[in-house]
């Protein structure tokens, strides 16, 4: 079996965690399949087997061998391919350090969405984030394009993975979140992520993510009825 | 200034997320100064303007430069004082992931345990993770000492300064929570920790901890009957 083939990911496209692993796998090069889990509705049988702890995507199957939890999994991909494409994290440990308290904190912030990935409001919460990531992308960037340097890393990913959900709360809220005059840094820097070529073909569209959560919240009220 | 006195940590004998640093430097035999917070009364402005997104110990101070968030820092030792001491996470990626995983599964286990360390009762908390984790050892160990197989490692530190809040939750609640009928490899691996040249000196005493608290307790009391 080609390398390339031993390279699966139960995860979906909606799923900012999910993209945030795809990002990692597209930064590095490596080929893999998407298998889509239907985690709105119920959990496979795979995904089960793959992660007893806590049944979420997205699971990392290499060589027939599940990682789990998505900071985990990016760092993983960083050290398992390492003569493959650019390195994920910085070489620096200092630097690295920083990168996995901003990761960290990402993740604390949004802690409340990632279980319950339908509710839109839930997403602004990553919000009450953005004065301090203003400061730790001006101080991690060094006035380069990404928290990355010129390059995109692990930062980018940890954060950018989220930037489609932010429309969508937009949208919901009818007004810029990711403000330029409140948040200039990071505001650049989100345009740069979203037009580089690791983020095309990933990071969904806004008004598909809408769409798709509008038709998995009738198929729920559909069977809500249809149980009574 | 020598290398040796450029270490500092914040941090408490006393707190179970400042002794896994504290082991973490004691096994690469990294010198340092402990500074000791009273994190229990008030925050240090030292503390704060090192650790201003959380304002916790521990925070390790390195050639001036902080790093916060327990396990961030014990990886941090680990990359920057590499030719120093054993490692501490293993060198093979997949195992390095599984470790990250575990301690992650760990201190979410223990969050609500961090924030309010007097609470006994709350330490309890981590038992329900026991059973999940003597599968963890039995994977990780391959029947040999340690988490980390012949010598103690990442997931060692990561669990084992817990070890001392444990008997204290056995003393409060009057029974056994790491039963070697109920997690005979956790149960063996706890008492091996405990003994090995890394966890002396560190982890504190089940006793001097509750009667620690105790005064704390004693003087909060106080100071809240002086304000009435």
């Amino acid at each position: 079996m080609a390398k390339s083939a031993s390279v699966q990911l139960l995860g979906s496209w909606a799923s900012p965690f999910s993209n945030r692993v795809q990002l990692a796998l597209k930064l590095k090069s490596v080929e893999y399949e998407l298998v889509e889990e239907a985690f709105y509705v119920s959990k496979s049988d795979r995904l089960v087997k793959a992660n007893p702890v806590y049944q979420k995507i997205p699971v990392l199957i290499h060589d027939e061998k599940p990682v789990c939890e998505s900071l985990v999994i990016v760092e993983y991909i960083d050290e398992a391919w390492t003569g493959k494409g650019p390195s994920i994290l910085p070489s620096d440990p200092y630097e690295r350090a920083i990168a996995r308290f901003w990761a960290g904190y990402i993740d604390e912030k949004l802690e409340t969405a990632s279980g319950d990935e339908e509710k839109f409001a839930v997403v602004g919460k990553v919000l009450e984030g953005f004065a301090l990531l203003e400061e730790a992308f001006a101080k991690c960037s060094k006035g380069k394009a990404f928290f990355g340097g010129d390059e995109v890393g692990y930062l980018d990913i940890a954060l950018g993975c989220f930037l489609g959900w932010v429309k969508v709360a937009e949208i919901i809220g009818g007004g810029k979140l990711l403000d330029e005059s409140k948040f200039p840094g990071l505001a650049g820097w989100a345009e740069r992520f979203l037009s580089h070529d690791v983020a095309k073909d990933i990071l969904p569209d806004a008004l598909k993510i809408l769409e798709f959560f509008g038709k998995v919240q009738a198929a729920r009220a559909a069977a809500t009825t249809a149980a009574e």
